[in-house]
C-alpha cells in the first residue's frame, strides 16, 4: 500500500484531518508561504480546469460573454455603496505604495517612501463596484441593454480562518455582472443562475443541492435577495457552494447609471451579480471521497480510466500492451481521457493504492493470464468492487461504467442527504440534534433576533428558505411566535 | 457610414493614434479608473480566449501541465536573486496593510494602522521566486523532473508610460516553468517553447515572426539566455511578442533547489520560463488592420461569418431567411462562427461599417433580387473585394474563402516585413534610414557599449541575434572593431 495512503486520516477519526490530508496526498494543492494562500497542484488544477470549461459553456448558452475589469479598485469606490463598504472593505489587502528600492544599509530592499499612492488600492474580493463604474459609460439608452458579462480571476479577502479550497484569502472564481431594464427581469437572470449553479452541481459535480433564498443578514453585502445552493457533506455540515444575487438599483444608484427607457425617461439600472469559486473543488472532495482517498465524477475526472498492465517479462508486457491498444485507442476516439501505466518503477499495488487515492473512476488491468483467457479486470473506484470480464466488448463496458459511476455517486449523495433532513419543531432538540449534523427543517418567524440566538446557542445558521419545498404555516420553535414557513437550519463550512 | 468609423484616424496621419482610437472604436478594450491598467470589453476578450484555447492545447501537446501559484510574493523572496530584485523588485505594486476601517470623522474609509504586515507582499510581475520555492519541495531526485508547470494569471509592473494591450501595468499573460536534470534538456525546452511561440504567431494570428536570441542587455533579469519572437508592425516598428529563458541553475541556487541524480549525487536544478501576454493582442491589431478598422485571422475571429439580409418588407426578410437557414446551420456545425444579423434597427450600411470596423473575415448579403436570381453577395475583409455569386455551393466557397484570407493576410504581413528587412553596414545611413522603421541587419562587435550608443543616438535597440541568417563575420559599423554576426536593430514598441 502506497504511503500516502497509509497516512490518510479515516473520515470517522476526524473528518477534518482527513480532508486536510486528502487535499495534500492527493496532490490536489498545499499552503503557500503567504498567509491562507494555496498553491493549486497540477492535478487539483486539472479539475479546476474541466469545471470551469463546463461553467463557462452554460454560461454562454445564456447569451454570457467574458471580459475582464482590473484587479485594483480605488478605496474610494467601496465608499460609494453602503452596505458593500461594510462587508468587504474591511478585510482587504491594501496597495500603499508602487515600489522598493535598495536599503539605506545596502541589504535587502524596502518599500520607497517617496512612491507612495495618492489613493490606496484594494484588490479587488469582488467587482461590483468596479464594473458598475465601468458600465455608466456603456450604458445610456434601454437599447444597451442587456450587459450580460462575467469574469474569470483572482479575488482576496484577508481571511482569519483558512481551509485549503473552503476557505481561502486568495481564491479563484467567476463573478457574473449584469445589467438589466426591469426589476423583474433581473430577478428572472438571478433565478436563472442559480438553476444554472444547480444543474452543474448536480449534474456535472454529483452533488445534490438544495436550491433557497438567503435571510436578510445572510444576504450578500448590497443585494436585496441571495439565492443559494447547499450542499451537505459527509459530516451533516452545509456548504455554501454558489451564491446568485438580485442587487437591486443599489448599485446603478451608487454609482449612478442610468438608462433611457422606450418612453425617453432616465431609470435607474436593475442588477445581478453571481459567482461560484474554488469553493466548488471542496463540495467536490468532500462529498464523494472515502478513506482510501478521492472519489471523482467521471465527468470532471482529469484522468477517467488507468490501465495497468501486469507482466513476468518484457515479450508479455509487449504482448499486453499489443492486446490492449486498440482499446486504448478506441476510449480516447470517444473522448475518454485514458492513463496506459505500464511504468516499471513502481510496484502494482502502490500504482492501485495511488490511482485509488487519485480518484481514478474506472481502473483496468490485464496480466498474463487475462491475456491468455481474454478477460481483464475492471474496477470500479466508487464501490471499490471488481470483477473478471470478457475482454471482448470491454470498451462499451468502460462507456457504461463511466455513466454508472457519474449516476450512482450522485444518488448515494442524495440517499445520505436526504436522509439527513430532518422536521423539528422543538428547540431542546434541535440542539441536541444539530450537533450531529444534518440539515433541520424548521418553522422561523423571521425575526433577526431569533437567528442570532440560534446562532449562538448552537454556531448553526439559517442557511435558506428551500425551494420546492411545500411549505406550511406554523410555530416558531424558538420563539413560538407564528411563522410563515420552515427553514433549513444547519452547520456549515 | 457608422459614426465610430469615421472617426478613425488614419494609418498615415498618425499611427499611433489610429491604434488608440482602433482599440476603443472596435470595442476592444478602454481605459480603467486605475493608472495603467484596462478594461478589456467582451469583444476584446473574445479574441484573446481564442488565442488563450490555442496556446494551451499547444503547450498541453508538449507536456505541459497548469498549476495556480499565489498573487502576492512576500517581499524577501526578490532579494534572492540579485540580477531578478534589479529587475523587476522596483516598479511592483506594495501591499502593506490588510484592512481598512471607517474615518475618524465617518467620512469614508481609511487605511487601520494596527493591521499593518509584517513582511510586505509584491504582486507579482512574474513568478520565478515564488515557483522555484515551491519546487523546492517538489524536487527531491532525478525521478521527479523534469516538471513542467504553466499558469494562466494576471501580473503588475507599475509602467510610468502605458498604452492598452502593448504595456499596461496589470495585464494578463501565461507563463512556463521548468524544471530540469541538465543544462541541454533546459535549453531544448527554451527553444522548444519559442518554436510553438512561432507557430502560433504565424499559424494562428497570421503574424510573421523573427526567432533569435537577445543580446546580454536585453535578457530577462536572471536568465543565461532570452529566445525571442519578433514581429514588425506596419509602422516598421519591431514588437517583441514571446519571449522564452534558459534560467540556467540562477534560481535554484537562490532558492536551494537541489536533486539527486542517477549517481545519488546532488546537483542545482536546471530551469526554463516563458511567456506570452495580452501584448499579442496588439501585433495582431496592428499587424493586419486597415483604415476601415480591424482585419482579424479567421482562425482567431470571434464572429467568422456574418449575413446580414436586406429586405422590403417582412415577408421577403421571411423569404431570404428561409433560404439562407441551411447555410447559416452547415457552417455552424462545421464550427464556423456565423452571426445572421436581421436587426431592423440599423441600416444595412452601418452594419457593413461596423462589422468592417469589428474585422469579421467574411460578410454575405441577400437581397431580393439575389433571392431571385439564387445569388449572394460575398465580401472579404482583407481586400474588402466584393463579388455577386452563385447561390450553390456557397457553403464550399466560404470555407475556402477563410482559408484563403487566413493565408493571405499572412503572405502581405510577410512580404511587407520581408521588404523592410535592410542590410546595412554604414552607420550614417543607418541613423537616417532607421527613422524611417524597418528592421536592419547589421554587424555588431557584441559589446554593450556599442549597443548603448545606438540606442542614445537613434532609440533603436538590437532586438536579437536572428536564428535562421547565413551569418558572415563583418565589421560593426559603429565601432570598426570585428563582428561575428548581424544583429537585428529596431526601433520598437
Amino acid at each position: 500500500m502506497a504511503k500516502e495512503l497509509k497516512d490518510l486520516t479515516k473520515r470517522a477519526d476526524n473528518y477534518s484531518q482527513w480532508y486536510s490530508d486528502l487535499v495534500t496526498k492527493a496532490d490536489l494543492a498545499e499552503a503557500a508561504p503567504v498567509r491562507g494562500c494555496m498553491i493549486i497542484k497540477p492535478y487539483g488544477y486539472a479539475i479546476w480546469e474541466k469545471m470551469q470549461a463546463q461553467l463557462d459553456k452554460m454560461f454562454k448558452a445564456t447569451g454570457v460573454q467574458n471580459a475582464y475589469f482590473p484587479l485594483l479598485i480605488p478605496k474610494g469606490f467601496f465608499a460609494k455603496e453602503a452596505e458593500h463598504v461594510a462587508g468587504f472593505a474591511k478585510e482587504s489587502a491594501v496597495v500603499t505604495h508602487y515600489r522598493l528600492k535598495s536599503a539605506a544599509d545596502g541589504k535587502g530592499i524596502v518599500v520607497d517612501p517617496e512612491a507612495k499612492l495618492e489613493e490606496e488600492l484594494i484588490i479587488r474580493p469582488t467587482s461590483e463596484t468596479m464594473i458598475w463604474n465601468t458600465y455608466k459609460n456603456w450604458i445610456h439608452s434601454y437599447r444597451d441593454l442587456p450587459i450580460l458579462c462575467n469574469q474569470w480571476c483572482n479575488v482576496m479577502r484577508w481571511e482569519m480562518r483558512t481551509r485549503p479550497f473552503l476557505r481561502t484569502s486568495e481564491f479563484l472564481w467567476q463573478e457574473g455582472h449584469t445589467a438589466h431594464a426591469t426589476s423583474e427581469e433581473a430577478q428572472a437572470e438571478a433565478r436563472k443562475m442559480l438553476k444554472v449553479y444547480a444543474e452543474f452541481a448536480e449534474q456535472w459535480m454529483g452533488v445534490p443541492v438544495v436550491q433557497g433564498v438567503k435571510s436578510e443578514s445572510e444576504r450578500f453585502a448590497g443585494a436585496l435577495d441571495t439565492y443559494t445552493i447547499e450542499a451537505m457533506m459527509q459530516d451533516g455540515k452545509a456548504l455554501q457552494s454558489g451564491t446568485s444575487h438580485f442587487l437591486g438599483q443599489n448599485f446603478a444608484k451608487s454609482f449612478d447609471v442610468t438608462f433611457l427607457n422606450k418612453e425617453n425617461k432616465p431609470e435607474y439600472v436593475w442588477a445581478t451579480s453571481w459567482g461560484v469559486s474554488t469553493r466548488l473543488m471542496g463540495a467536490l472532495i468532500m462529498v464523494h471521497s472515502d478513506d482510501n482517498g478521492l472519489v471523482l465524477p467521471p465527468r470532471l475526472a482529469p484522468i477517467q480510466v488507468v490501465i495497468v498492465p501486469i507482466s513476468k517479462n518484457a515479450e508479455q508486457l509487449a504482448a499486453i500492451t499489443a492486446k490492449l491498444q486498440p482499446v486504448i485507442d478506441r476510449l480516447r476516439e470517444l473522448g475518454i481521457s485514458v492513463k496506459y501505466d505500464d511504468s516499471d518503477n513502481k510496484r502494482p499495488g502502490f500504482k492501485f493504492a495511488d490511482y485509488e487515492l487519485k480518484g481514478v473512476p474506472v481502473r483496468l488491468v490485464m496480466g498474463g493470464r487475462d491475456l491468455e483467457d481474454n478477460t481483464i479486470e475492471v474496477m470500479r473506484r466508487d464501490t471499490l468492487e471488481k470483477e473478471n470480464v470478457s475482454f471482448d466488448g470491454i470498451v462499451e463496458r468502460v462507456e457504461a461504467l463511466l455513466d454508472d459511476i457519474q449516476q450512482n455517486i450522485f444518488e448515494k449523495a442524495r440517499r445520505y442527504r436526504d436522509s439527513h433532513i430532518y422536521e423539528c419543531d422543538d428547540y431542546e432538540e434541535f440542539k441536541e440534534r444539530v450537533k450531529g449534523g444534518g440539515f433541520f427543517l424548521c418553522h422561523w418567524d423571521g425575526t433577526a433576533e431569533t437567528e442570532a440566538k440560534i446562532k449562538e446557542d448552537t454556531q448553526a445558521t439559517i442557511r435558506c428558505v428551500p425551494f420546492g419545498v411545500e411549505q406550511t404555516p406554523g410555530t416558531d420553535m424558538v420563539s413560538g411566535k407564528p411563522a410563515k414557513h420552515r427553514v433549513i437550519i444547519a452547520r456549515s463550512y
